[in-house]
């Protein structure tokens, strides 16, 4: 019997108490962004790393949530850095949603809930599947730190400096990031690099209280204000802000050749979410290109004034927005946002406060890295077809941590299910992709071993 | 002793009856909005005005709130038509009222109360002054018909059917309406007409869920789509739809006339909303000019996507603005609705669907005028210092119906006091300005009447 026919029989027998461990860890919300949750999710997170047969424990930070950080030995000196987080997005609106998302239920092979996708079902199968060799060989190939967060969500504001105090407990020969999810066609995405983030907050005060709208010829807009200045900062889909560009050294040569043997279906995108065209009726390689490469400036939300039903003649006296920015290889959030503040004050507007609310940095890994194939191979075992390698993902995550602060090479990658209703209403993973999941997770570190 | 001085003896000897009337119409709601309290409050108002002589009667629409209309004979040939509301707005945030907003609760010289100001204490006077006529003369100078609707605060939406069908019901010599208030240095705002209003809401769809934020290289966001629409349809306060400004036709130069001599302290603006400067920077005159002649798009609200507290790095796939736009004479809200159509088509905007949720023609009167002399006249005699006569108000309201359909002059005046919380919590009016304002409405009777 080969190894991962062995390993699927295992995920089978013990589906149960693997779905059982997901739903109570979808059961307790840890929304990072409300602060609703988070110890008593990381007390449950815990509890099932220990049961896995990690050496696990809760450290608190001075400030920020807690990380569930657990380790154990294995037959090799190799060690693989894995990395997840336990903390998810806000379920608002709540209304949208089928099932309640905080209540795990589970139809078919479907599993619901906040969070299922992104990203506690990987959380599952990274633990699952050191429990897996564990159970199976009574040992594992190399040794192994598992390192949760709590804060991804909130741009991982307290992971680099965690990762620096405990950069002696953390080496180790390479990190996998395990929170992606597969591509349309069923096989995983593997990113060899990240988008950076910069998260603003735009709030524009005008007036000390709301006014009768008939004093508009004279009397300043907040909500004017705001949409005056975005308007500014991007145009023609470009940003604005001076400078903004000039630290982008992607797409490279090895990055373009990449691009071209993708095989990724961008244009489903369009039926998964309901979109006529893409942006400048872009199509095919142009399209994922654009994707990969390009820095964007996105309205996340923006509210002002009356906006319930029926007319009110009301002259908003605040106005608020929140904007992110996906920054690509090697723009730095900080010295973007000073540009952003210069860009505001250079064109006067003088009512406007701006603050940072998250940063990431880019990450880059080398394609033709040891990990990086490591992975790949498994992939192609567990999932039958090759899996598609990205120079970089077009979504952000703290992975510099590892290849800029632990100065190891890092991907990213995941198990979830194309197209989940991640951030959004009606999230959901399947049981099947979180079994799979586990043989991946085992054979990524067989392979690493080898 | 002077006929002011006899009327001032009157409403103060009838104070108790005046105030218990006033009183009786507060506690009964009629919230238009919300279809509360509307026939009662009729009922009520009904009564009170047989009560004061006029032969008075309950006119019931098709559609639409009841009119409550009287008439009653006077000793010279000419008709005076005046124009009130019995419907208010909202009380809602109720938790912000010092006092249960429809109680009628009098403290010292203050009744407090939903509709105390507008317009119930307006109307009360109105109707107060044929009784106090009556009473003290047996009989009118003019003849006198009284129309009080139930719709004012819902864009007076089936005023214009209602006057169109009883035209020569209504036939009158000129129109006051008396729905106004006192200026800060205690004198009557006299307007020789009103803006108009285009009332719209704007809806963008551009994919049938929200996305994560990460697509933003390719797929549209809603919120981007709104604030580009709206960006291209006002740039520097100027309102960028072609044809917008053809059918201006103020300021004339009976306008700027009257402009230069009016004493209105359109500083205390700033003071009284936390402004730090007006748009461009305008002072004075400078700027009471554009508030009286310059047509307005205000952003009444806006929103769209994540807007509670932290961070969600969300691509929105709906966006919502209302925007009010103020008409001057002669603009018509019909034909800039069509034209705003028009421009959103043009610009190749697709994802965008827009809606009139409301509208009012502006009216104008010649400042010169019979009825506009009658009552600046009568104002100066009750109030000891010269009114404010404006060539046109800033606000909007149903003017039009009487110059236009019914094509006699019209000015809209009133004497409920300065900043009294209309259309928000704490509105009041105060004893003394009713009793005032009998003794202007009675005033200007006899005036016109000469």
């Amino acid at each position: 019997m080969l190894v991962i026919d062995k390993l699927r029989e295992y995920v089978r027998e013990n589906r149960d108490d693997i779905v059982g461990d997901l739903r109570s860890l979808i059961k307790h919300p840890s929304v990072s962004a409300q602060g609703i949750g988070i110890d008593e999710c990381a007390g449950v997170l815990n509890g099932i790393m220990r049961d896995a047969g990690l050496e696990s424990r809760i450290i608190r930070l001075e400030e920020g949530n807690p990380v569930v950080y657990g380790e154990a030995k294995g037959e090799s000196d190799r060690t693989l850095l894995f990395y997840g987080h336990y903390d998810v997005q806000p379920a608002e609106p709540l209304d949208a949603w089928r099932y309640n998302p905080f209540s795990g239920i589970v139809t078919d092979d479907k599993v619901h809930g906040r969070g299922a996708a992104d990203s506690k079902g990987n959380v599952i199968a990274l633990v699952k599947a050191v429990k897996a060799m564990l159970d199976m060989n009574g040992t594992l190939p190399l040794n192994v730190k598992v390192l949760i967060e709590g804060e991804e969500e909130v741009s991982s504001v307290h992971l680099p400096g965690f990762v620096k105090e405990h950069a002696d407990m953390l080496k180790a020969d390479a990190c996998v990031c395990f929170d992606g999810s597969l591509n349309p066609s069923g096989s995983p995405n593997i990113y060899a690099g990240l988008k950076g983030l910069l998260y603003v907050e735009f709030r524009v005060r005008t007036a000390s209280v709301d006014m009768h709208s008939s004093l508009a010829p004279i009397a300043p807009n907040a909500a004017w204000t705001l949409t005056r200045l975005l308007n500014s900062i991007r145009r023609d889909g470009r940003i604005m802000v001076k400078g903004w560009y000039d630290d982008v050294r992607v797409p490279t040569k090895d990055d373009l050749t990449l691009l071209e043997s993708l095989e990724y279906d961008v244009e489903s995108i369009k039926k998964d979410y309901g979109v006529r065209e893409f942006i400048g009726k872009v199509k095919g390689k142009v399209a994922l290109k654009r994707l990969l490469f390009e820095p964007t400036c996105n309205i996340a939300g923006i509210y002002s004034g009356y906006v319930a039903s029926g007319s009110k003649t009301v002259l908003p006296s605040e106005a608020l927005a929140k904007v992110d920015f996906r920054l690509v290889y090697d723009q730095r959030p900080e010295e973007l946002f000073r540009r952003l503040q210069d860009h505001i004050s250079s064109l006067g507007f003088t009512d406007v406060e701006v603050t940072m609310l998250g940063s990431l940095e880019p990450s880059k890994t080398n394609p033709n890295a040891r990990i990086v194939k490591a992975v790949a191979s498994a992939a192609s075992s567990v999932y039958s077809r090759k899996p598609s390698i990205f120079p970089n993902s077009w979504a952000s995550g703290p992975d510099y941590v590892f290849t800029k602060i632990l100065k190891m090479n890092s991907v990213w990658t995941g198990c979830s299910p194309a197209h989940a209703n991640i951030h959004a209403p009606n999230e959901f993973t399947s049981v099947r992709n979180v079994l799979d999941g586990i043989c991946y997770v085992s054979s990524m570190m067989q392979e690493f071993a080898r």
